[in-house]
């Protein structure tokens, strides 16, 4: 931690924060930089992060060394992180793509999807069995018997099945049926669930809240990692700003940036990033350009009859035609479209 | 609902739209407006909100009629609802003070804290039990400890109590201690949570999302207000932008806004709101001179101590200073400060 | 400057970057943090500021200590400036009004806004005379005929001008009729215009840019400043946020913060700030009691009929009662509003 | 346009509004959604959209129909616009590469990068002449002489010329070196500047401002058309958010967006709407393939030395890998790489 002195502060001040840095167990160090003291606080910038040095007198301005997460940084582990999941790879050069309905309507419905998703290279199968929506006048959801569905529609086609966990006390439900545990945007600071996750054997995918900063949605995975849990998806899926041409905006630097500061893999959702169906295919593309480990995207035989969200799914033909681009665009790029 | 379509659109595609409005169960009528057609849906928007209308072919833009929200709108109950909780009132003219720690280090501070608050006008007490933080290294709250403390001094006092709930699973806890339950930003949209404060009997205040619209804040209430709990009271405490100066900008024309738009009593958090102890005064102030039925503030005897969030709290005597110029800001502009 | 280096960054790489500062003139020192290396560059940062330092082999990340602009912070001038333009004063304790319609539209109504606005003591006539507007298509204002009305009607009631200067090429005619130059919250950054200003023998008043933080509004005001001119006055306007209930988002807080950094007075637009009519009055009062040392506000005596952003002006009669509030307000915080 | 009116309007309001509406010249029809009026004003919504109608008894929304832009839309022109300069393509499935320093700091250096990006197949070579800083203290360019050295180097390499005009004082100086006129981020609502270059005959490229929609985009592209100027470019480069790791938010999701409201081609700028090194590539080739027609970036032999902006261009051999990488992901998509 670095603390900058106002242009001439007191010495007392000055001796005030010094000593107390020392009570909470810092070495400090001063300098003069053209009357403007700056110290140094050496030690576990963690421990400081909490205490109220801005308020302390003569402070201006007080600024953070090392990073407020520790087990997801690259500080910490040099290499990639590959997930292995029952032998499908996420990370580490690999692309993967989860496909399938925003919310699973029907068994049918679910099925058929799967097929050609499937066929066309998605080893994952996505929906929502619980939809908790903006409004309470909305669908709400299948259920177990979605999950259900979702689990036999994946086995009959050897993906794997990603589902959102909504409510903590949906917990052993939820796991009971999926092979990654989906936190939606909104749950990403929910830290007492971040904390159940980071207990449980089963990978989690986080998902970027809309108003979170990168470093704010990596102390997120710091908590599911702190809990032992280290199997950990992070994901892009659009942030709020101003524009509302589209639902949000999907940060693609997110992808760099966030594979610069950390191990874990990076994964975009275009679908909800836009919100749009005709933004997909350009920014599911774009999103491999950029280096994603993956991408989520929503596939819908009729969006015109979804019963949520049909506005921002494409169909199976179109979702054809995007997996054979996706595959030279990651190997392009030197990486390999998990097919 | 109001569709626009395309100009020129195929009058196959215009036919196709009125054919699912039908089905839907609306009425249409269509106009045209120099070559574009637009087709009125009458019905309840809410029913048509969920489809993929912008999905159908020829429609160029899609534009709600209706709010998404009824309960909590103006349009439903044009008089200022007012909260009674134990003869303390919320609403209607009446501008009411919550002040307190950001968190409950010890009995004596609460004591000391809550004597100080109420002998200058405060009539809840605020503090938090439990501080799931950002990061998971952090002072982390008394638990049962914080709130039995919370009840005692606010007893002493006469005044109400109000604490935040973060998880589901402390509801029965925190509902036995509390008079208000708080909701933070994080869980303004934890769609399961909202649906269980519907069925409690217990005034609940629900705190403006980071990036939440105000529509979405007022979605949010009615939530509760459809689950049967009326007695709900909305929070300004700041929303993301670009600015970095204060940790969040409180966005203050939301209580004229959010006044217009709905029935229920708003107040502002200029503590969390600005996150800097030199904002608290002038915000506050400005709080309820653009008239916020009430504020809620951070008091600490000694900030630079404080376990959390120091850098956001004012002293007692600062308080006191604050609470005079409320009372007269309050008359000028017809209102009452409640001390 | 303070440059922190990548955990484990190589000694070459540490002696690379000293080398360069100390060729770019500045001491170093030198410090070891948990084994990651802190290195000060003892120097006038803003030397350092346009050098690709981040580009360095090594570097994580470079933290400036002082502040990028001078003449117009507080470290420079303790004191708070007060302008005194033909007697009226504006900052040090003195609160001033600005009233007048968005654009002049007739030397009728423009005589009649000036004798009311001036009745409730209002100091300052404000007016656009050149309306370069979003759409090409839209009413551009009255030009040098507008001017003339405007220096006529403030002459007529003992008030000031302030009307903007949109172009470079209208310098000399705007200076001819105003007192106070208003730079658009569009030119703020427009470099070369503010270069201009600072060799201008007037009061410019500078808007926030839609999307600029308080530091860069302070950067601007230093460009004026550095040519020689220290006449200025911000001015806080709205920025822009995702919220859509109101055209823009007004920052109430960047009132005391602005003050805090810098020492040049600063007003409030809740006009602009809002575009919400209902907000004018709320917003007012909350400038003044947040210590606004002035606020701008648009009147029209028929805000329907207005040829620009008639919906966010108030009438002749609600400003009566305005200046009224104001008044106390100013006063309950030690202030004085100038009438 | 269409006004809702409030639940329980009262008829007389209804009618003000209607009268109101044929003095405008409008058609009006009314209608009736559950008691709540609707009225659909028939005619050309840009002459009613500067109309208080906002402020009008009894109304709660305002819904414009047609768009506030026309010749630079989809509507007015269905084929993508292609720009033929000296023989080199823009638009239609061509993908053009802008290449160079941030400013030109001296003939060598520019003669050097000429050559690197021309051979690895840039077709127009970037450069600012004049660069007026956000901190006055920067440097700020070489003029005249560096928009020789553009014109010389440009020429020795069969490349174009782009550069920026900074101030309308220099529209002359600039046209006579260059083959495409820039405007930046700050100018792009600069809307006297917008005007005179309708009247130029030299292609322009629009640079989205910082917190401009993309509408607003497009609306400053129509005062240029509208002057008679119909070789336009649009630029997405960055758009202001709450995320701090990036400069800017790089928006790809405007390519597919204003390409669906727009003929106009559209380009990308992934060092300025990332401001870091490290993710020039991925940016660029997410930029790509997310359809569009052409990036700009910032080359550099020795970015650690650059005058400006050293820390968001990549180095010679970058850009060559870049390029191959961009001819590939071109073809993919079905489009060319205009080498």
């Amino acid at each position: 931690m670095i603390i900058v002195f106002k242009q001439g502060a007191a010495q007392t001040d000055i001796d005030y924060v010094q000593r107390k840095l020392t009570e909470f167990g810092f070495k400090t160090n001063v300098s003069d930089n053209n009357g403007r003291v700056i110290m140094g606080a050496i030690g576990d910038d963690r421990a400081l992060r909490e205490k109220p040095l801005f308020t302390m007198p003569g402070v201006e301005k007080v600024v953070p060394i090392s990073k407020p997460y520790k087990l997801v940084s690259k500080d910490f582990k040099r290499t990639e992180t590959v997930l292995d999941i029952k032998g499908i790879k996420i990370g580490g050069g690999n692309v993967v793509v989860m496909a399938g309905p925003c919310s699973v309507e029907s068994r049918d419905m679910l099925f058929y999807l799967a097929e050609r998703t499937s066929n066309a290279g998605a080893k994952i199968l996505r929906g929502g069995a619980f939809k908790p929506r903006t409004s309470p006048y909305a669908f709400q959801g299948l259920g177990e018997e979605g999950l259900k569905y979702l689990r036999e529609a994946a086995d009959a086609h050897g993906m794997l099945v990603i589902t959102e966990l909504m409510d903590v006390r949906d917990m052993d439900l939820i796991c009971k049926y999926t092979d990654i545990i989906q936190i939606g945007a909104r749950n990403m600071q929910n830290f007492r669930l971040l904390k159940d996750l980071g207990s449980v054997r089963m990978p989690v995918m986080l998902k970027r809240g809309l108003s979170a900063t990168m470093k704010e949605l990596l102390m997120a995975a710091e908590y599911v990692a702190a809990g032992g849990n280290n199997e950990i998806i992070l994901c892009e899926r659009g942030i709020r700003t101003f524009e509302t041409e589209t639902r949000n905006t999907l940060d693609l630097s997110a992808i760099p940036v966030l594979k610069s500061m950390s191990h874990l893999p990076v994964v975009a959702d275009p679908s909800h990033g836009t919100g749009r169906r005709d933004c997909i295919l350009p920014m599911s593309q774009a999103a491999v350009a950029a280096g994603a480990d993956g991408i989520m995207v929503e596939v819908h035989n009729c969006p015109e009859e979804a019963l949520s969200d049909g506005d921002q799914s494409i169909l199976p033909d179109d979702f054809d035609v995007l997996m054979k681009r996706l595959n030279i665009i990651a190997n392009t790029i030197g990486r390999t479209l998990n097919i």
